[in-house]
């Protein structure tokens, strides 16, 4: 049986029912830990579901920033030092990972016990158990009008992934690098996959690559 | 062990490497298909991996729209109506939604034998086997400039949902619901829960709900 909700519905909800509900209807979201340090020397870290493909040539990737939340000191150090870091999370440190969102006076690496890890001269920290990390650059940052959410993008300047999940064609292989992803707020997933399938011309038969 | 790519070596990387490569980084990605039907009547569906949350008061989505593919039609019968829809794609028919995006001349609806649905006075079609259904409405939408993406934000007004995913709380039981997602261009998989972790606090102890 399906239901239905207008926007009607869906205003006059509970605040928690509407950001739950609203918050799941994209379906499985990627989930990266972001991490970044200050000016001053303090490092940050904090899980983000809200990474995405922007370009290959040049290699770029978007972020969206909710405003008013905790996230906006990861937001305010990429401003200040042009630099971050995108790290994929495993099931072995998912909970740790889910921790950084709480609102820690120190940096959350130290208060979740996730170790951080310095690569070739790169300011921002990486995650050292993650198998793909990514070192980044800021190249422009928009405001958007409908509720101030701010739309990074950065270019890839460095990824390191773990050799296990590279295979020779450039793609990843998510279930063997057990990269998690999440829905909602606050649940986790690991992948499992059905097929890969060779490219889609009209009139030919789809085969399993 | 660990691979390592510097920007140089990814640009000159063969383009296939750095197309796979890159659009596997940010991890698992969502997986819709998007309904629309141009002015003329002309239905189109075609396969997103690219849309996201924007916020939930009001409830709003983003996608992002490549240059220069066969996207294009979608976008241009969204710029031009105003309408589309978002449909969660399942186990069931993941090989037709990746069938989507070969270049028809004809609906892709026909063409792949997904089956069209019109929803109360809704102009855009939905995919009638889809557990989740959104009709959104465009609102705004903006071009980047690093690449000539288009960013296209939706307001949603209608949704859908199979009450078998649809928790009290508001949120989506992906799992139950068959809810496919994608990684890359073409490696289709679902989900596996791991679990549903508490609100994160400074010393407060997480706990699965």
């Amino acid at each position: 049986m399906m239901r239905h909700f207008d926007k009607t519905s869906i205003m006059e909800a509970e605040s928690f029912f509407r950001r739950d509900f609203i918050n799941c209807l994209s379906g499985y979201k990627s989930l990266n830990l972001i991490g970044t340090k200050s000016k001053s020397g303090q490092t940050n870290l904090s899980p983000f579901s809200q990474v995405f493909h922007i370009g290959a040539t040049p290699p770029t990737v978007g972020i969206l920033f909710r405003p008013h939340t905790v996230q906006r000191h990861t937001l305010e150090n990429i401003l200040e030092t042009g630099v971050f870091t995108l790290n994929h999370v495993t099931q072995d440190f998912f909970k740790e990972a889910h921790q950084t969102a709480a609102r820690y006076e120190s940096s959350e690496f130290d208060a979740v016990g996730i170790e951080e890890e310095y690569l070739l001269e790169f300011y921002a920290p990486f995650v050292k158990p993650s198998p793909v990390k990514l070192g980044c650059r800021l190249i422009e940052h928009i405001t958007l009008q409908v509720n101030d959410t701010v739309l990074v993008i950065g270019e890839i300047e460095h990824v390191w992934v773990d050799e296990k999940g590279l295979r020779k064609d450039g793609s990843l292989d998510l279930n063997a690098l057990g990269t998690v992803t999440v829905s909602g707020l606050d649940e986790y997933h690991i992948g499992q996959k059905l097929a890969r399938l060779s490219y889609p011309k009209p009139g030919k038969h789809l085969e399993e690559i």
